[in-house]
């Protein structure tokens, strides 16, 4: 999206780009504006990116326009995140959409077949956690990532982290999701020596206040090497994951 | 103290104390009304407990005050937590005195011998928790416990904590002490079969809010077994620990 | 649980445990994967200590299928909280499942023996606490430990206090259950001289916060002895009284 | 105060009060305008009520104009809160004053007469509470009522607090002064039935949050008849106890 | 209720009460325990004062048989707080039940007449304020008061709050009932020379955070005289006012 | 509304208004008290604008009720906020009313010709803002204001922002409406040279907190001329917008 | 500023900008990169309005070099906030350099005539806020405003607050400024029909958590018109304040 | 560090390690135990990497200790971070020690070569949140980064964020820093394609809560690709920053 305004900018220095070409990408583009949402279409500069569409708070409806709108420029691949069964239900219609309740994900097109630097270990705390476990993990394989998913390692139970050592020890980036206390980041982030992705998640009650106990406890992590996304983030901590498995593509470009 | 009253009134009940005796126990006892403060001095009544003071917010001649009213009334073991350089310095000729500047507690009188059931293990995750943890471990050890330490245990290096397994295993007690995130109480929490009281520290910085955030994640620690106290309290921890070391004189009075 | 891992780790070193079997140990046990949770099934190491599922946020069909689990690797008494009529009706053939909507709590197999020092008193501020206290009861029923109840006592009325004094005063544990101001806590902290494990509750409302309030107040303790566990949790404060009930074990074993 | 701004109304509604009156009356009174600060000079209508100066964030050099403008205008006693020594020290040449230093409060003119209904009882719960309580005395003694003290009556040692049961059964208001967990506020809206004024303070560590925790569990008070007010405030509490205190007054004059 | 406690506390002492008799009162009384509840009984001592159950949380039977057991003994006048409809037409068939659903209250007995020193007044900010207002009036008139209403005067309409300047300067008491920014506390105690207890209301949206914002702003309140408690504890304001207003009971009695 | 207050002390000093007149119109004016709720009648003096009905928590029944009011008393044009399909579809029939769901408003009269300095510009960062967006668009609509609509330009996607710099520039007044991080209006507030009033919403989700981070950020915006109202409050920054766009009016009355 | 980016961006599509000059402008321009600092210099397009360095954060040194580079691109006036007197002291040699310790503003160059459409009022609630109302003024007048000020003119003393009536029913914009519970800001905005701006300060104690409870309860105002600036930003409120009283430049332009 | 606990296990399960070997290993290593903290001394396992001393509470004394033991150990280059000019002045004397003031780092040993993918662009939004850039920046250059820094860049100008454009077109990763609104690091989220780790700083006031808002904030970012660390955390922004650079070193060890 933003080498579109650096291409825009540069064409308009160096001449590539006419006055009156620049004046009608500055207008008309990169996005299609269709009233309730401005829809981005020049994402195919970027080949085998998929388009995001974050459904909560959009009508089963406007998912679809959005949708449709990002096919018609070209777009073979389209992630839907945050709907429900019902919605998915609406949209079953679109074509090539599956939907993934697991995650509560839709996907309009095929996965890709993995092409990052190694492989995304996602793992959770509890049983709870796998919700926004999957959101992750979808995700980056939409992305095109290799996914490992070790879940209800919950540090209260070590012997079930430490079981999954040989995965910690070898994934390219790991997601550490967890609710309650947050503890599984720390402990995670001292075992391995990849960048780790923290999670916290709303799973808990009382204290836990929805997640924002583990939010602060990951922000306070002493285990180097963590960095922290938004409460069931699920989606953002996946799609920093995958930009990270993708350093090879951003060398080779060099 | 609460044995007082309990005695009080069934004094009165069965006739042991007589009405003007109680009358007498009522207005003048269990304490020493010294103006700022009322000094309790029937601890006597249980042999060998030590009295405390909670020497911040108190000047150093009120601590005097309050320390002397306890030892003309037969108190011969004083704990005074909270005291700085400064104010030690101003108690040093109280008789039977010594400070320990490491925990900021003095005290008067003799350690007793321990005679808990079995040992209370401190552990901190980090160098900057020692001064809590020393009030903590003076405190055990005041109270009649045998305590073992071990510093600078944080989860980011698992294996300072693994270290310790033995003396995990065997503690009759522990008290886990974490500033920043607080996760050594899960892990504690996780490792052990004794009861963990988990003490926040204010140490760190940023989103820890001095111990606040440490103080949450521990309330929703995953682990059972692990109760908390209120940041940096080493003093309260270590009382409840000295308790519940102390099961077995409760048992024996049945 | 830990004691696995010690055992574990102890075998490795002392020969007992050859390499192949270490190596089967820690991939396939303490625990048996079933995909969204993995089931501890070595407990039976500690003979009568029940399995604990915590029953929120996993649906009736999980929760038979782990407690299937434990049962067919010799678990006999299994304790599943947090779980509503609803849930306890589609588990009801469970073999030996009985289901206690008081305290929203199921209980696999027979209630225990009480084996403990002395008693756990229970206390609560008001009625609506009622259903965190016999969350708290029953399980300390279920983990071998004598139960008193002491229930609707709030500091307002100091009568209602003060009438349990003989319990508060021969009890081994006392839970203190309140929520608005959480005053309950420092009142039977300073009548008794055993631990007391306070349970802050989400009754109350308006500047209460669910819970939030009571939590605070009851962490700024004014008693000494008083430790604090999250908003609601009876099952936490229940399951460290246990402990603290149970320390002659540990003595014993020495 | 407001009976000004009602005399003015009715005033000018009667006739009694011509418009040219009216006009400078609205325009120049009941304040005088010194620059920085508008002085009520008016009070007088109120005879024996003192006039009241804020002095924090005030220089002595403020609260001395002030003082003497009041003065000026027939004021014959002036509280003036919140000043330490040095301000105190700044001031001590205003004619009629004297410095009370245990409250941080001056006093311009003698102690008037107690002429309240009743007693104003204040109860601390510890002794780092009685700067706030001195304040709240002070104040009532300079507003015309007599005072009685009870100070370190924490609920942690409940017979200290038991010890005051004539004085609390037969205040006519109570100011309750409580750190911490600010349990005093319940326990002693249980025992008496007069009207109780909860003050909290900032004295604890912690989670005491410098008074909030203390704030919020007075708030929640299962004892019916108490009222809080802001953390520290000695003197807003002893102002509204003095008013109950005087409702007689107010039956009076009807 | 207390002074239940201190009649027997000095008919110990003063032999009025003998051993046995005591120890009964003691065990008995002043309450009956029905098990999920303590229903006081003995405040027939206060001749005239209703009991109070606080409706909330507790089922239709639990009430009825909280009430019935109150009317065994000889109370003639409950007041039923927080009650919705549906538990309202439950209890419909209690002897003298009358419901006033305006503040969800519902009294067994008649209404008493006024015995106060004067009026309650009863001020609102807006429309919204008037179901905890009501809650406060009716509270109020069941204990003895007589009560004026002044409901939609909030500050940002000046001239509706000064329309009611005659009645503010003719109160004993004001409640003062206020969401959103909570100003109308510091306006009507700036204008008023009697007691103001002000009561935050979850009024409002957004930053108004279910009335936190309107207590803590009535909390800093700059005028004298106003104290406050918990969001929309309009029960709780008018048993204080109630107190209040009749102080010249406790005058008579010296 | 004040200009009543004023022009009532004005013609009680000059004159103009008898003291009888005065009374009556203290006492009965300027609004109709219709027992739930104060009507302001008197805004016919400024002619133009509109009344404004708050229609959250208030009933189809009142709302109809209290415009009925002000139309007999005169009003052409009211505006009533915050309304659902459900109260709109009970107030059709009121004369002349149009419901505008998008924004939840309805309006009774009809839309005035702009009449302001320039233009309003309404911008959102998403189309979940969209609601708060109408809001204020119909309001200031209703006020008689030229205004262009922006939707989705989310910081994001700057290029979104960009394309909007015509009429950014060019407005007389910004109105920037985001969720999440808020980041809009420091974006906005940098790009333009109008006053930007910024407008937190409830958009978003875990560490959002419904609005409050967006609230917290747009007060810390580092762009100058960025003010801020409540959390989804498209009406209040309406009615300011509408005020600075008629600033005219105020300097043409000189 | 930002009309110079517009300008780039129009020169650069309409050809009077060559591509050789628009590289400059975008690589040197409109700032000057002092290493620690980015200083805008092209401010110069607007005539008279004078830049603005934020002192706090910033040594003498720093802004000094910040304000002699903008004095050499030929900025003759600036506003210096937020500075002591010891950097005052270190800055009296600026040529034309003045200080105003009151507002702990600095100003290099002369104030202007005031040029906007009316008159700014800046009213304070007490003594305390006057530094950051002096902050405001001092801004505004450097604006090019015209400022009346009314300070101590709390809600508490109505009669204060309405003395103002004239000078509030005639102002352009009023900064309503305000601690504690800031119920000024209601006041005012019920009273006045300009735009009113609203600035919290960190006036008070205990609960009013440094300007916090301010902040929140002037966003709840119950009054329409105003809006609210961060927490002590008396120059945030002066520049919105001076844009607004500045609106027939803009209309002018048309 | 991890990789010392991997190989302990791999070596036990294969036999490369003896028993006896692997008791001293989990006994001795891979730490120094000297009292007040554990210093890891395995970390030459993987050569070139420094080791961290966080400086921040550890008095001089410690720290050279701690530098001394690891320097014996073999360990040729040490990052010591926040320690200010005394601390930096006491260690002077370590041999290869050089303090870097303007990030409050100290180093022992030589920078390495940058040995990374590309580039680490560091942003800052102010001229005050440099010394937090420095931290990061000197970091990343010690752990083997090629750096460029891009100063006072805050969203309010936005050419000064543009202008930047190529660098964060072309950067690996970008650390993003900004306190008060903290837009920045959506701003630079959205004109990316690289990781972005945000850093809040403690940078404003008032309502920026010492970076809690831009803490918030950044976590709610509306761009895809941003994680967060905690508030003025350079170092652990750095660590994630120079993990995710050297991710083909992770590549080519496959």
């Amino acid at each position: 999206m933003s080498s579109y305004v650096k291409d825009l900018i540069d064409g308009i220095k160096n001449g590539r780009i006419s006055e009156e070409e620049a004046e009608i990408m500055l207008k008309k583009a990169p996005f299609v504006d269709i009233g309730f949402a401005k829809v981005d279409v020049h994402r195919a500069y970027r080949q085998g990116t998929p388009e995001v569409i974050y459904g909560a708070g959009k009508t089963a409806e406007q998912i679809r326009t959005i949708a449709e709108t990002m096919t018609e420029r070209g777009q073979d691949r389209i992630l839907i995140t945050r709907i429900d069964n019902e919605k998915a239900e609406a949209l079953k219609d679109l074509k090539g959409f599956t939907y993934h309740p697991e995650g509560r994900i839709g996907i309009v097109g095929d996965m890709p077949e993995p092409d990052g630097i190694g492989t995304v270990l996602i793992v959770t705390a509890g049983t709870s956690d796998i919700p926004v476990a999957e959101e992750a993990a979808l995700t980056c394989e939409a992305l095109g990532n290799k996914v490992e998913r070790a879940y209800d390692c919950g540090v209260a139970g070590l012997h079930r982290t430490l079981n999954h050592m040989d995965q910690i020890m070898s994934a390219s980036v790991i997601i550490a999701i967890a609710g309650m206390e947050g503890a599984l980041a720390s402990v995670i982030g001292g075992l391995s020596d990849c960048p780790v992705i923290a999670v916290p998640t709303s799973v808990g009650y009382g204290a836990s206040f929805e997640g924002l106990t583990a939010l602060l406890a990951m922000m306070n992590s002493c285990a180097s090497g963590v960095t922290v996304v938004n409460i069931d983030n699920g989606f953002g901590a996946a799609y920093s994951a995958s930009m990270i498995n993708h350093m090879h593509v951003k060398e080779d470009k060099r």
